[in-house]
């Protein structure tokens, strides 16, 4: 790897909390990915891009900056990324998965906060995320009440803090407020830029968008295979880059190890033994290098074959629509495709359960995990009527809650065995 | 007391929960109440209407029921009574204080769901709340997360559930919104009652809740003299009152109270000793029986002196507007006086933390005491920053954190002891 030491220093990084942050990372990685057998030839691009995400990722978007594009960073899949790229920006995900400077964190946030807004609030205080530096706006949303309060003492740490305002339900006024909201990032980001966002422009960002979201559809249906021919892990890692990476170049890759996979499938060579146990996980979003349940689950020899989450099938599905004649017409498109997303912050928020039994079925799934990040109040509370509700349909569902720290493993392998005996 | 056996059957109230928890309330309030010197005689009244909560005042809404008036229960200060009297109905606040059936809630909702919460889906678990039972319709709103999703399963729990939407932040979208909902609201009162809203109706309502507002700030001023005429405690007990009483009556019992309060301040009478250390408490609503807190500050030695909270001076204070000529202009000046209302679900909310340096200095307060409930994220994040200004204000704060259990006494009041030391 090469020497990103100055390029780290002049982003303001703290190098000592950096190394223990990569020696970490590094550390995780090899154990959880690299040990995995079977693997995909085409997984090689991603660990690739893992190794460079501070690295050789981080310098082209200085390139990039210094080409006079802006780069977006965000906590949320609402924000769209169509309208970024159209602006001329690169967007980047600043969600966080794992614990840092933890002891500063709880001088400025109550303890009773979920991980990944604690993680994002020790990674600026230890200054360890190249993206969050390296951004020129950082976009907060109005979603849950934990990241709504947080950021109003984040937004003193960071310059450039930009808040978007979000509807609670799926009502007419939702619909005009989340417009209203969309026209006002488009104007900011036309600021930002000193360029007009024309039709054509946005045209072209939804294109890259919608091409990457068929890539990563494609990978999903692809899993529906018995034997499944790429690990949970490996399908999940693929989602998180999916955040950091070039889209144009990410798409390209990730058709290719698609291409790889139909291959796999026909022949019927699988990444895991046929027959495993298929698990669904349904929940509260995994930033890297939050693999924690993961890796359990597929450690208990079952295999996760999609995720219901916004790092995964919840934050990807669904094409936005180029047709409009308009720029108005294709704004009014992006809002119809991300009014779709049916995050829990919603209420009513039924369309979610009802995504997870089509994903049950359409990939063969023997039983749901529920994903919930302690203190996670929206997802936490809807993890009783999902329960209830597709245990009524005869699905078998494990609902966890738990946080970044490693101190659970334990408990969570005893619950996650005993749960892969029961479907299997 | 009379025998209101049969009314509680007829409610469909659980008979043996009920005893229960009159018993423990009453024991509650003779130990914590009663037991206080130099009482106000005018708290008389209070203390007969505490103890006909759920006799007499609930037969006369049954009576009022019966000649044609709805009762419309709420949780919060956002839902409008002024609209709700000129609907010709009756407004009851169905905010709870107290653990009840807590086995049975935590089979529906997750053990970090905040007490309030807990306590009304227990109360309704448990059928022993009579204003719950006894509401024709039951308003909830989008207000935190906690709430917004328990709603989803409590509806399900209580016929006649309605929905009001709320906006996140304070911006001209949001004031739409909230406009969007009264009306929605008035609508669906005017449905119910078969009765059309005129602005006279309304005119009459803003006024009775304008008079009551004005008796509840009387009470609020005549607490800055020391020594104070009447505990911290009493006010309270006052503030609580108001949700569940006769408006006009309870305004013109008040007023009373209030003539009394102004002699004994100009015979410099006080209900607690001069020179007793003052505090504001700040923080999350405290409804009945939720004494706790105030009983442990007064036990030891010092007067609160103002509750910036829902239940107090944050859900009272500003009068509604009511001059102007149309209905619509009405509903409008309903709105502006709402919008005021410095919740901690707003963001930004920056008026909230003036306003309590304003009490500190009306009230001639010498600390802060910010009262959260356990896993109440709005209130909880926000006390971070409240006590950053506050202190750099030069005013002390101490910030707790509890629930309804009485688990924390010991330590509450060691620490409140010591918090009262030091602004002696
Ligand atoms: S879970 Fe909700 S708040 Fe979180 S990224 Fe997804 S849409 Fe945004
Ligand atoms: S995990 Fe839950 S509480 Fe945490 S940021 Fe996401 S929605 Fe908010
Ligand atoms: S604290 Fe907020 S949510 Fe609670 S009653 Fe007050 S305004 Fe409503
Ligand atoms: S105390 Fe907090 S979490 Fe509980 S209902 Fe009120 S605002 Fe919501």
């Amino acid at each position: 790897m090469a020497d990103y030491t100055k390029m780290w220093t002049d982003l303001g990084l703290n190098l000592d909390n950096h190394d223990a942050l990569l020696a970490n990372l590094g550390g995780a990685y090899q154990s959880i990915f690299m040990t995995q057998e079977n693997r995909p030839a085409g997984m090689g691009y991603f660990d690739f891009v893992m190794s460079e995400a501070h690295g050789l990722r981080i310098q082209e978007l200085r390139e990039e900056q210094e080409a006079g594009r802006k780069i977006i960073g965000s906590f949320c899949v609402f924000v769209p990324e169509e309208i970024v790229l159209a602006a001329g920006c690169t967007s980047v995900g600043l969600c966080s998965g794992a614990d840092f400077a933890q002891e500063e964190v709880e001088k400025v946030l109550p303890r009773n906060t979920c991980s990944l807004i604690k993680s994002f609030f020790g990674f600026s205080l230890g200054k360890v995320c190249p993206y969050m530096e390296v951004s020129d706006l950082i976009v907060g949303e109005n979603t849950c009440d934990g990241k709504k309060k947080a950021f109003e003492t984040f937004k003193e740490m960071v310059p450039n803090f930009y808040q978007m305002d979000m509807p609670q339900n799926k009502a007419p006024m939702g619909r005009k407020l989340l417009t209203h909201e969309y026209k006002a990032f488009l104007a900011k980001l036309e600021e930002m830029t000193g360029k007009k966002i024309s039709k054509k422009d946005l045209q072209e960002g939804i294109a890259i968008v919608n091409a990457k979201r068929a890539a990563l559809s494609r990978l999903a249906i692809l899993r529906a295979a018995d034997p499944c021919p790429i690990s949970g892990l490996d399908a999940l890692l693929i989602n998180q880059i999916a955040f950091l990476d070039n889209p144009a170049r990410f798409t390209e890759k990730l058709n290719a190890l698609c291409d790889e996979l139909d291959v796999l499938v026909k022949e019927k060579k699988g990444a895991i033994a046929e027959k495993a146990p298929r698990v669904i996980i349904s929940g509260c979003p995994m930033a890297i290098p939050n693999w924690k349940v993961p890796a359990v689950i597929e450690a208990a020899g079952a295999v996760i074959v999609g995720e219901e989450s916004c790092i995964g099938e919840r934050g990807q599905r669904n094409a936005t629509d180029d047709s409009a004649e308009t720029l108005d017409g294709l704004i009014d498109a992006v809002v119809d495709r991300y009014f779709k997303i049916d995050c829990a912050v919603f209420t009513p928020n039924q369309e979610r359960v009802e995504h997870i039994k089509e994903m049950t079925k359409n990939y063969n799934a023997d039983g749901v995990i529920h994903y919930g990040l302690q203190f996670c109040q929206p997802y936490i509370m809807e993890s009783f009527s999902v329960e209830k509700t597709l245990e009524k349909d005869g699905i078998s569902v494990l609902r966890l809650e738990t946080d970044y720290s490693q101190e659970d493993m334990g408990q969570l392998s005893t619950r996650v065995e005993a749960f892969v005996e029961i479907i299997k």
